[in-house]
């Protein structure tokens, strides 16, 4: 069906798929390659899911903080939601004319030279160290601790590009653990691969670093990672993993990296030879899909957490940002990141532990969710008038603190305090954390000239209401509900050369509307108001005021060790 | 059935009624004289209870934070529940030698040179100035600040044995709104009367000012009320108060302030002419009921809100406390009261608000209520577990901070926080916040010997357990479901002269199990470092490091205020 030539799609027929692979699952989109039009998709579940329990080929408990894959769940992405994302559409496969992913990032694996990753080796399919590591395995964390402290002591200026810190996320820290606590896995590593560029080497047989990860999770930084001395000094048997595991050719974000192969051909229904791109990230690919690939248009991707991504003409060293890196959106500028570590998922957890039957039954008798009755609730209410404040650490703070071991925090509840006043106080909370991050930026001399918003929050008009009134910004809002499956799309359209470079994708087949949530003058003074309480307990809290935070969480680690002695 | 001389009763047969006003309902109690055996109650609810939206003579609806009751409600409680009790106990009437009574306070009226309160008065049944005002009216805050700084600036050194500040409930407070909100209501009154005197002038006649209320809330220390330059400078026609109002011959508690009138003994079905004594407060009457009489024995009546009373023999100007009255609890020694605004209370408006339906159904399941199904879960908890710290200020803070427009707090939430983490926080700030009185009344010369819990809250085995840990210090709990009306039983039996005065009184009648519970050394420990991250935010919120509750307390006014306007 797909192998051998066939004739050339004429280019108002052609056609792209995008396939975002996610936490859980990978979603495929087929789309117009012209016009960007979406034409049909498919979701399918990873069958391990995030491998957090137990290791399931021996059923073996892994320790807490660890988060593993299995690659071939992803493959059986390419095999099933790929060609149901064709029927969906109505599409010939025949009009395909390229393919791109992203991929959840740093989601990482040990392999062989040939990309056989090690957890499919007979012998060691029991050890979980031979596993892909996902982005939330945060078990690296003393690793990434002591990457941090030995690069401030030797001065590494690779540093400031990652807001001053590391994350146990990245390349280094988990390769580092895996060495230190499984030195036979280390040993038989011949390429510590990020799955963005592993599943990609699948599909056209070549292996590319794609210059988003190395840049990002990589610290690739002016074409260098770090050195053989830094790394010795980490760990002796470290020094040689950059020569010997990690470096390999790069690869230029919607650059062509190869040919569908054969065998990916028959996984996916899809013509033989057709546009392989270069890797990407969800969140990156993100912003040519919402059309923001200028100077300053920042995007911030708002589901379970936020990530702000964002390309610029200058470089800034923006303290507690995730990182810049040259290329790392859009080829020729800088892309930088930041993020919050709990948005939705804070108000998931309120809405799950804190919210009385009552409201639970009169959303049900509605035929609404809880979400939305607590949203019209809150959005009765004046800016100030539930007479809070909280601080939305509950999962820690990504930017601009970097600090994981903060937590949540609120102030005023009275005993006329109901639960849409809290809610409403963790909404804003994490507008005051956004705007906490926008000045950060324009501080370090790095002007973020427009909001755009994407993800799934984005359809709670109270929430963005907020945002707007927050930051004293129109916001913008990406006209997709499959933002990082179109975004792949577009570079899938660009490495089949229907479009010339990624901005002129994006401007072909992105879709935002503009200034859609409009400050209202009114809110925004109150607001400002309330962010100086937030700024003032922000800092206490967070920047060593009061380190209680700190205190109570250790105070909680040894109580559960205790306990579990006893 | 009750007029006419009748033969003395033998000692071991005498019985005392103590009837105990509450805000809602009254209780009557009969309890044998000689060892306090108590055989009969009965409660009656005031039909008004407490009259907070509108008036009930006219529909009117009252402002915010008035709180006013009926005086023909009281006297019900002396028609319906002295009798019942006298049935329920199988009693014979003619056996009660004396009755006494405690009261809300302050609560306080105006009223004819005869007791006629205005309120009865058929000009004056319309006017909400003329009805009582229950203690928990807190409409005369502005009142309140004014007596505050003017006596401050004049240096009045009465304001130091009320740790500083009087209260909005307060006999002054109440009697500078009327006279300024309602001056022909302030011209026609003639008696200034604290509720407990009025109700003992309706069961013998005479009206005397008992030395409790007199000197909490009165202001009558070292034998003088406030002079009237003081309240000239307050308002000029506010000059007189004192003198032409207030001022009246004291009564010591649990002296005989006459016999029961003819019209009372139809009322109640006691015998005319037996002893009623001087009138008193429900929280300082429960002292002897405990058998805390001795200094030092602190007792913490523990309900909606905490009242702290102890005697002592030493004079100590307690910052923050609620005032130090000679005579106000045991005659012959220092009476000290201290409080908590918010305890039971907030614990409920967290089951109320805050707990989701998982909780609501297996409570339900199991039979129990959601504090207990939570109490259990929260004792399952190591202390320090939870990694949480609350300020338990949901209703301002009496003492020691003094402060009404403090708010609550909550730090060190994760995804991880459950309902029961949380609640277990209140339980202990609430602990936290004994501790910090215990320890201003050490600093200040006083010593605390012994804590003694009373109220409903005793009920609960790990608040209790908590509060031992906390304070370090064995807690002995009254025995006794009904405190303040064995209290008052107890100055009945003092009054008619079983007992010689209120301690042996207390010896023979009162009920005290000692050290129930004792601290855990672990436990204490770990909580000495909590109890000091709860200093460091009790001192942070509460005495200026921040101002982020009163800022956030002024937004919300302000904002609801605008709100009324629109």
């Amino acid at each position: 069906m797909t192998a051998g030539p066939s004739a050339p799609v004429a280019p108002e027929h052609a056609l792209v798929v995008g396939v975002d692979f996610g936490t859980l699952s990978g979603r495929a989109l087929v789309v117009r390659a012209h016009d960007g039009a979406e034409l049909g998709s498919a979701v399918h579940a990873y069958p391990h899911g995030s491998v957090q329990r137990t290791l399931p080929a021996t059923g073996q408990v892994l320790p807490p903080d660890w988060a593993l894959q299995v690659p071939a769940d992803w493959v059986e992405v390419l095999r099933t939601a790929v060609p149901a994302a064709l029927a969906a559409a109505g599409a010939d496969p025949a009009d395909v004319v390229g393919i791109a992913t992203d991929f959840t990032a740093c989601t990482v694996l040990p392999a062989l030279a040939d990309g056989t990753p090690l957890c499919e080796l007979p012998d060691l399919t029991g050890v979980p160290h031979a596993y892909p590591k996902l982005w939330k395995h945060h078990a690296a964390q003393p690793h990434a601790d002591r990457i941090n402290r030995v690069a401030a002591e030797r001065g590494e200026k690779w540093l400031a590009r990652y807001g001053g810190k590391i994350s146990s996320e990245w390349e280094f820290a988990k390769a580092l653990q895996v060495l230190e606590e499984a030195p036979e896995v280390y040993a038989r590593t011949e390429r510590w691969v990020e799955a963005a560029d592993w599943i990609v080497w699948r599909l056209c047989g070549t292996y590319l670093r794609n210059t988003c990860t190395a840049g990002y999770k990589g610290i690739l930084q002016d074409g260098s990672y770090p050195g053989s001395d830094f790394l010795a000094a980490l760990h002796p048997g470290f020094a040689g993993f950059v020569t010997d595991k990690l470096e390999h050719p790069l690869g230029e974000l919607g650059a062509r990296a190869g040919g569908l192969t054969a065998e990916a051909a028959a996984w996916t229904g899809l013509p033989e030879g057709i546009a392989v791109a270069v890797g990407n990230v969800d969140a990156h690919v993100t912003a040519p899909a919402a059309q923001a690939v200028e100077p300053g248009q920042m995007v911030a991707i708002m589901g379970t957490s936020t990530c702000h991504v964002m390309v610029s003409d200058r470089l800034g060293e923006v303290p507690g940002m995730c990182g810049v890196v040259d290329g790392g959106i859009v080829a020729g500028l800088w892309g930088y990141e930041a993020g919050q570590s709990g948005v939705g998922d804070v108000f998931g957890w309120f809405v799950d532990t804190a919210v009385p039957p009552a409201y639970h039954e009169q959303a049900a008798a509605r035929g609404t969710g809880v979400h939305e009755l607590l949203t019209e609730l809150a959005a009765d209410l004046a800016v100030g008038e539930h007479g809070l404040v909280a601080l939305d650490w509950h999962l820690g703070n990504r930017s601009v603190l970097v600090d994981h071991d903060l937590s949540g925090l609120v102030v005023g509840q009275t005993l006329a305090t109901r639960p849409e006043h809290t809610y409403r106080a963790l909404l804003e909370a994490t507008a005051f954390g956004t705007r906490t991050i926008v000045e950060a930026f324009e501080r370090a001399g790095v002007p973020v000239v427009e909001l755009v918003v994407a993800g799934g929050l984005l359809r709670n008009r109270l929430l963005m209401q907020i945002y707007a009134d927050v930051c004293r910004r129109p916001l913008s809002v990406i006209d997709s509900d499959q933002g990082p499956a179109l975004g792949s799309a577009i570079h899938a359209g660009v490495a089949a050369g229907v479009h010339p470079d990624v901005p002129a994708a994006a401007a072909a087949m992105g879709r935002v509307r503009r200034a859609v949530h409009v400050p209202d003058e009114a809110a925004a003074a109150v607001y400002d108001e309330l962010y100086a309480e937030y700024t003032a307990l922000h800092d206490h809290f967070g920047r060593g005021g009061s380190d209680v935070m700190h205190r109570l969480r250790a105070l909680r680690a040894r109580t559960l060790q205790q306990k579990e002695i006893r």
